[in-house]
């Protein structure tokens, strides 16, 4: 399912991880069914099991797949673990290689409030306890939420690819449509367009096709999360899209406006141009302050505090979550501390994740919402694309 | 997501399995990800969380959903369940629901062995368990396996019906591929053929499109789970396809046997008769035993030593497996004790189940391998359509 080079990646990182967090070993534990998955298992095995199996990375450096024989095969192709395959006892082949491991500290992947970091099974569970139990294991056993979020949340460099790759065919997509667009063309008539552009290319949509894109035209298209309609661009109002594209596995996601003019100049009204800036302006305020071990939170306020004091309403939202092989990513969140978000804008900021930065506000020409894609680096964060600087005409 | 018809029925048969196990609660905890779903949502809730959220079914005939303000319209429309709204605080909406049931015992959907009744995750386990410790929650906590396995394996008259419609476009498609069949289609050839019928109904197949169908051609197309490759079926050889439809989320699962005769009468060797007679036996064998409250593996057993008798050797898996939502839909298992089983051929056979009963043996001609559904009524079972009583001629 995945490819080899994300997989291999993805090992060596876990094992930096675990040395940075001091765990001795980190265990996926899963099992086959078509309804219920383990988050981290595209990303540290590669492939599904069919009969019960395991991932193990120790921070020695090990990386062990325990599967049943007939799993074997598959995982020996990928090529990056050592395979070692049960017949009829995993519990037996498992307790050997806690033997040769020895751990004292050893990490799962639950969690209370980060899903993608919580793709152990409470049965899962029980039956993992049997096992220590079996061989007496005194050491610690806790949530590898930390560990977890990390590996999950910094990007490999072939997962950065992927993401630009998806981000680029998108802002391809959008401004092909902005070419192709109508005057009589409606909300769904935009969407139609852009979804044959996807398929043209062989790509998907980055989340529910019927939602992907949002497209809200004019003062009457709305602000939400609604499906395309019958609504066309009044002219004089603005055009906004909401669109990601999803490119082996990773996913892009943003937000562009387009303005309808009303006369062939394609003047922008100077109360609209002063709107989008304070839009552009929150943005920026946010990517000013993101970097590594920031709190979510105050990347949330730095755009928020721009908003509210141009006396615009807060937007009811939090400003970026992580982007990768899901359009939300788990882990960090640049938000608000409402209760509904738990503590994820609590979560520290690491180099190499991804982030979406987004907001809106209603205007007399419509909702004006942007949505950029930025990657933090060491020192700070860098713009997967370039930035909308300017409401972009659609054809008179 | 599921048909409101269909949430009604389960949820009041629910009720019905609370009582006959003496359960007070029946708590189904669950929230949004692309990755990790609850199997039992589907039946219960007819829709996803997109927060946090739970359904609680109680022996005195309550069926509540618990959701975010922002979801309890979609749980509204589908007009089962009393809506109990938060805004921020779960727990506090749920701790009000346990003062006004009161209940002693509650059970979870955790198991060891039983994916499909195994939808909790650890993280939600442990946030379920402050909940309980917050309001001194004094009875008792336990695994729902044996209630959430009936209640997902009876199927209720909604459900047969769109199983019994998803066999009936299997066996129409089945005929079709027959009368279309030429001498110099490939096993490739045969399954683009059932995957344009598939797709000219607007359904599914049961399982993953690569490999449903299965088709092995003659003796040199092995017997196996493998990909549909380049091989034709020899003159004096049999064709065998493993094969299943989806139709509105429920789905069908069987095995047919044709023969290429190696002249225009189509006369088929003795030999090749008599050892499909042997599969037929051992099928029959396996459904005379087959009704409520026997064990699993003794309906194997009888199929097996049908096949063991008449000098073929084992099948080296169980006579038959669930079917619904799923093609392998959990709980009760008609297979041998092997380890690998667990204990799911012990579990007991109820009314309103759906078997497939299915063995194939190796032979001069081919691998001959058949598969029927069945379902379990009061006195014992019926076939969901006719079986398949002789090989069946492809065109000459």
């Amino acid at each position: 399912m995945t490819s080899k080079i994300i997989v291999r990646e993805k090992a060596d990182q876990a094992v930096e991880t675990l040395r940075d967090h001091g765990v001795d070993l980190w265990i996926t534990f899963a099992r086959e069914t078509n309804e219920v998955a383990e988050p981290m298992l595209p990303l540290i095995a590669g492939e599904e099991f069919i009969w019960p199996g395991m991932v193990l990375v120790s921070q020695s450096g090990r990386k062990i797949v325990i599967c049943e024989l007939h799993d074997a095969e598959t995982f020996r192709e990928i090529g990056v673990h050592e395979v070692y395959p049960y017949e009829n006892s995993l519990k037996s082949v498992f307790c050997e290689a806690m033997q040769e491991i020895g751990p004292d500290e050893i990490v799962l992947n639950y969690s209370k409030g980060n899903n993608t970091a919580d793709g152990l099974s409470h049965g899962l569970y029980l039956q993992l306890s049997e096992y220590l139990d079996a061989i007496s294991f005194e050491g610690s056993l806790r949530s590898g939420e930390a560990v977890v979020s990390e590996i999950r949340g910094k990007k490999t460099s072939a997962e950065l690819t992927r993401i630009q790759t998806a981000a680029d065919y998108a802002l391809e997509i959008f401004e092909e449509m902005r070419i192709a667009w109508d005057p009589g063309w409606t909300e769904r008539d935009v969407a139609r367009y852009m979804h044959q552009q996807i398929d043209n290319r062989d790509l998907a949509t980055a989340w529910d096709r019927e939602l992907c894109p949002v497209v809200t035209a004019g003062v009457d298209g709305g602000s939400g999360h609604t499906k395309p309609g019958e609504q066309t661009v009044p002219e004089g109002e603005v055009l906004r899209i909401d669109f990601g594209v999803e490119y082996q596995d990773y996913v892009s996601d943003m937000q562009r406006l387009y303005y309808h003019p009303e006369t062939a100049e394609g003047e922008i009204p100077d109360g609209l141009r002063s709107a989008f800036q304070d839009v552009r302006d929150a943005i920026a305020a946010g990517a000013e302050v993101l970097k590594p071990g920031v709190q979510g939170y105050t990347v949330d306020e730095a755009a928020r505090s721009v908003i509210t004091s141009r006396g615009w309403p807060e937007y009811q939202h939090g400003l970026g979550h992580q982007v990768g092989r899901n359009v939300h990513d788990g882990g960090t969140y640049l938000g608000p501390r409402w209760e509904r978000y738990g503590d994820s804008p609590l979560k520290e900021v690491h180099e190499g994740q991804v982030f979406t930065l987004e907001l809106g506000i209603d205007t007399e020409w419509g909702h004006l919402a942007q949505e950029e894609m930025v990657q933090v680096t060491a020192g700070g964060n860098t713009y997967i694309t370039d930035p909308q600087e300017e409401l972009y005409l659609l054809p008179k």
